[in-house]
């Protein structure tokens, strides 16, 4: 690729999880802060480049590409990497869990982050949404350690795939914006499996580069502090 | 491919894009009901091939595969067809789409059509639920309508892809479902490039099999009516 790819990100946005796989195909990229505080991912331009205003965005030779787990997958496939190879037997099983942590696990989290945006402004609607959504994520999270169990080219340790940095996001997200003093549910060692995923992930080059450039602190995915990032703001 | 592969479909559900696929692609495959009036989807040996209780399953040489767009891409890349290539210019932006069928428009029918899963059994709460997603709704047919008409590689007359069998089923189900006499709110026609995606479906070979296969009436996409299938129920 000759034109720079460029991602337009909100630190420790969804933003996050391209450029974890940015970093760890070694691709070079120019990132662009989408400015929340003055909402800047609904202003015409950002809208032009994706009329849906959510964040990332990445610029590409191709043209501008949205939806998360769409540019993991385009990345994939053009570098050949992070994913079981197109026509090999654990390609479709990986498909099915890439989509379903895209459509499921992803739109569940999104839901509990932004319940205004499915239920409308009443705060004890929320409360009701987000009571249902807890159970939810925690069937999710059950069944994905299950599978990660049972289907070890899922993931992997020499040759981590796309479900090697997008799930350790979403649950370091789980942690902390779906959780609160008041209602703890959530341990991440109820779940072997991802355990080891984030414990793994915290070892890699590109979740240091993450780091640095997001401000995740030292223990990004195992024991997660908001972010302190060096720009923008991620709420 | 040697064994045969294996559709669990229940009529006019999301197995229906499956079929749909696996027509166009001339694929030899086996039906088996799910019989959503015993709640088959729910019983041990179907949560066995899919824990997350979802129609469809396909089972593969592969193993089982579900979430509808994984299997989609899955057998769009087996063929090489119904999608542009990997590498292509187009691959980007489609793939795109893709996910944003499968999480976003998808699932916000999915809500409408099963609130008590979201936000509980309390009526008052689903018709609030259902008023935002109307809106939703409309917003995200609106923004895919708009991405047809200036990205042709999208869809296609002679050359059909994914999303031309996935928005007729997902409009098929919104005018069905997702409207009653009493909240008119959708008009297929206020969507030119998706009044013409549904329009050139129902005059393919695939749509015919499928409306012989699971009685989905002359009009499935321009005009639907309800399924009267030849086994199961849709509901």
């Amino acid at each position: 690729m000759t034109t720079p790819l460029r991602l337009h990100y909100a630190p420790d946005n969804a933003s996050l999880i391209v450029r974890l796989a940015l970093e760890e195909l070694g691709l070079p990229y120019e990132t662009i802060l989408v400015d929340r505080s003055q909402q800047a991912q609904r202003a015409p331009e950002y809208l032009r480049l994706n009329p849906n205003g959510t964040i990332p965005v990445l610029e590409t030779p191709d043209g501008a590409l949205f939806e998360t787990a769409a540019i993991l997958l385009w990345l994939s496939d053009q570098a050949a990497r992070l994913a079981p190879a197109p026509g090999s037997a654990e390609r479709g099983r990986f498909l099915t869990w890439l989509f379903w942590c895209s459509n499921t696990l992803h739109v569940d989290l999104r839901q509990y982050f932004y319940p205004e945006k499915y239920i409308g402004p009443d705060p004890s609607h929320h409360a009701q949404l987000r009571q249902m959504l807890r159970q939810r994520l925690h069937d999710h999270l059950r069944m994905v350690d299950a599978a990660l169990a049972v289907t070890p080219a899922l993931t992997g340790k020499d040759q981590p795939t796309l479900l090697d940095l997008y799930l350790p996001c979403l649950l370091r997200w789980t942690k902390l914006y779906a959780e609160t003093a008041q209602t703890p549910w959530f341990e991440l060692s109820a779940y072997p499996a991802l355990s080891e995923v984030c414990r793994r992930a915290e070892a890699r080059n590109s979740t240091k580069a993450a780091q640095i450039a997001e401000g995740l602190g030292p223990t990004p995915f195992t024991a997660p502090t908001f972010a302190i990032p060096p720009e923008g703001s991620a709420t």
